[in-house]
């Protein structure tokens, strides 16, 4: 009766405000991350026109940094996914 | 009767919730992107202009970090594609 | 009577939840963007004033630059419209 | 009457939801412009304080990039106008 | 009575939402031009320090930034305002 008319009003829940923490956060994550990548490729550029006989020890330094950067947006989408279970 | 007046009340519900989730979520990772590729790019255009002559191989390290930076705008999406349909 | 009444209760929907998705969104890509061209744009210009005999190919990496860079607004909107159709 | 009292309870819509769609999105769009077209500026006193000479070449270039980063500022109104009025 | 105890419900309505996208909209707008005319007046500063005999042309320029950068806050109140009157 009235209850079965009434049950759509309870539509939003918290389902819908966890997804919104575990997809702006994980957003928000990539933000930084995504400026972060720029700057340090930028650099990679640099150093490596300026001195491109060293360019290998460049590029292992490029991927540790990448490796290390990258990871980021990882922490910000675990939090979020636990915010998003627990 | 009452029932189709009150029914209505319901529209808002998690659907909505999530989509501004997966929609403020990848706007967020296309924001440090579109910084990111802009900051990385000029690096670039100001290293092609010091030396012309090593433009082969700043256009290789080029199209790496673009792909790698691109990859952070799904990587936002991503995860907001999991907000929503979880 | 009273149904006349209680109906633009009604009036809050997903529609208007997706549409705060997708407006909100875009307009975070654009933002990114805006800033990243700007960067960019700096670059060609100060790159241009040092080495102008360069310009032919300072002015065909812009156009590249300019192509990938803004391709990023378009992400965040189709994430956007899939929150908004979907 | 009771009608009097209780028509402004509706008084919340979608109308209102898509109008934070439009004029946030297009606050942001214009947050990035504003700073993308500073940073091209400065770069084009910059060029210009230090070679005078250049400055009908810089003048072109400052043009189409005021052009082109100008633009990003429409589309994310035309994304939130899609959102306002769809 | 019944009157005085509705009364209250009916506070919050478009109206108010709409203010906030015209007032949080033309404010973001205000943030990137802030921003923008900080980075540029900063280069003026520098350029004129560096070659104080070019002055007036550097002037000028800046008086053409300044102006366009400033017309980028009212495209965010205007876009706030198709908002906040459609």
């Amino acid at each position: 009766m009235l209850a079965d008319l009434l049950l759509p009003i309870a539509a939003v829940s918290d389902s819908g405000l966890k997804s919104i923490a575990l997809g702006v956060g994980a957003g928000l994550g990539s933000l930084g991350v995504g400026i972060g990548l720029g700057i340090m490729f930028g650099r990679v550029i640099e150093a490596v026109a300026r001195q491109p006989e060293l360019r290998q020890e460049i590029t292992s330094i490029q991927w540790l940094a990448f490796a290390l950067i990258e990871a980021v947006v990882f922490y910000a989408a675990i939090f979020g996914l636990i915010a998003f279970f627990l």
